[in-house]
């Protein structure tokens, strides 16, 4: 088999032991293993930068869900772009750039059985960056798309409330909210996410969470006892005269609740994440004005984006649209470090400290 | 115009004060007023039976919400069955039963002008009952049906589950899942309740969630610790070893927890009612479990009867059919004593007392 491959050690970063509340760093374990040469019509990728997921979270617990655990010792899962630099098979080249489950590790082997099933496709740089393909053409702009389109099913002029609006998956669904037609507002943390997601994005408005009073309001002081929830209860008054018609939900409680109260008859609240509650150690509070869905006819729907994988070149093919004719924006928030890197900057996530999709680098294209 | 009427003092209860917690006798006020003769084309009914619902807890408290409030000093909203005794109408004829929202009185009178939005109509009672027109073939029945079958969308084999399985929605609910194919797991309170349930309705098992241990476990003992929550785990894990398609909910948190722990892929929750939390003083407690949400891409779902209301004819023909075929029976709790007993019969809604549709007789028929 040809390679092109120089380095002859592959560091990676397995899950050492299930952690109880925020990762720590003995719940990892760095190790080092000679680059396993794929068997004949298997292919060897060297990883360029994986994606750093709000879900890893969630994967490093046992029990039942919609994936299984990774387990103790194994590599820790995540998705990735790479470039092969070996290969016997007929479908990949040296040199091609691909997206793959790669795990958190720098190089990645599959043998001609395991490809089929491997997930492994070739990547167009063409229609967007290696990061970009790991953002708005990768799974978060999977996620945006199918969660907004076919569980929230917008129509023009519906209100359309995104939570985590400059994160990864928030900044599609609100930029494709627009295209389809709809006011949009969206809720992150701090004036400078909030600043990016109304001036670069196009959304009609964004709601800081972390101010006692709404953006705009006649005096920014913030009333005797007002909390951070009153901004955002405030914020959708505000920006929301009209109700809200559909919720696309990355945070859970207590902002989920604050659009409880506010949603429409017939109301559709996309439950795609609750990262406020990953790492919760004494269980994720429950929505209190869920009876508001009853009031309101309204409904609240899961979704998993593995689901629509069929779909995903129709995805693809929409989103790349938009980003060529500049519709759509992205921003990706590119960690430098490499593997080692990698526990520390999954960090970011749940400090609410990424701005934009958080994504590791890991070698350079 | 001719009237039949021998009465002539209407006794009415009306509400005094909004109730914080269960209502108070002080909430309520007594009055008596002259029988009105309605203006020429009107009807006035004699009530014979009011429909105590646990929803009227709702319509007693201020604010927004699927309808109006009632108003302080307005006499109590109530759906009822009555015999017409004066007419003036060519719609309706003296001796007609009716159906229609009589309010917590003896006597009902509507002026031409507001009989055709008054939704008084005729009723049949070759088809049911006058309390079977209050229950399987009233309000709950129409509850039952378009909630199971247009919202939770059972399909053949699916596993429902229905609490409050031997109230006035639940027992249709039920029973009309069993029609369509279903396995139907019902919860209740008390072993004759669950009894009746499954031997006389036909449900494949009721849990009892006043137990501390599920019914046929091999111990009766109440392991130490254990709550009547355990109860329902427990019996949901033993009678749905399938895990759950469909859940009706009529009771609210904390077994609405307990089935979402157990929901399958794409199942539908529909939220009709959360009567164990309609008097909290402290607001209603959130389902924490709702992230069994997104692993399933399961949905939530509120409906409200109202909406249904042209499709009603539909579904009761359906269910009169059922009714005739015994396939469908049905259980009214009728209390007697007349409008003065309303204030007590409603509190046996939310101590859980009654056994089957609650129904306050008010004159013979």
């Amino acid at each position: 088999m040809p390679a092109t491959t120089t380095a002859t050690t592959n560091h990676q970063i397995r899950l050492a032991a299930r952690p109880v509340g925020l990762p720590k760093p003995t719940d990892w374990q760095a190790t080092a293993e000679a680059v396993r040469e794929p068997a004949d019509g298997g292919v060897l990728v060297q990883v360029l930068a994986l994606s750093l997921d709000p879900a890893m979270r969630g994967w490093m617990n046992e029990g039942r869900s919609y994936i299984r655990p990774v387990a103790l010792g194994e590599v820790m899962r995540a998705g990735g772009v790479g470039r092969v630099v070996a290969s016997g098979s007929a479908a990949f080249a040296v040199g091609d750039v691909v997206a793959g489950n790669f795990g958190v590790q720098e190089y990645w082997a599959a043998d001609a059985a395991q490809l089929p099933k491997s997930g492994l496709y070739k990547i167009d740089l063409r229609l967007g960056s290696a990061t970009q393909w790991l953002n708005v053409l990768g799974m978060p702009g999977m996620t945006a798309y199918f969660g907004l389109l076919d569980v929230g099913q917008p129509q023009p002029g519906n209100t359309v409330v995104v939570s985590g609006a400059a994160g990864a998956v928030g900044q599609t669904v609100g930029q494709l909210a627009k295209i389809k037609g709809c006011r949009v507002v969206g809720i992150a943390g701090g004036p400078a996410k909030c600043e990016w997601v109304v001036r670069e994005l196009g959304f009609d408005a964004c709601i800081d969470y972390k101010l006692a009073a709404p953006q705009g309001a006649a005096s920014n002081a913030a009333p005797a006892g007002a909390t951070r929830w009153d901004a955002v209860r405030e914020g959708l008054k505000q920006h929301c005269p009209n109700g809200v018609d559909v919720y696309f939900d990355n945070v859970g409680v207590p902002i989920l609740d604050a659009v409880l109260a506010r949603i429409n008859r017939k109301a559709r609240i996309v439950i795609c994440g609750a990262v406020a509650h990953y790492n919760a150690t004494d269980g994720i509070p429950g929505p209190k004005n869920y009876m508001s869905l009853l009031v309101n006819r309204a409904r609240m729907e899961g979704m998993v984006v593995f689901d629509y994988a069929e779909r995903f070149p129709q995805a693809v093919a929409e989103l790349a649209g938009y980003l060529k004719d500049g519709r759509i924006k992205s921003r990706e928030d590119v960690v430098p470090g490499g593997i080692a890197a990698f526990p520390a900057a999954l960090l970011k996530l749940f400090a609410g400290e990424n701005f934009g999709k958080l994504v590791l680098r890991v070698a350079d294209e």
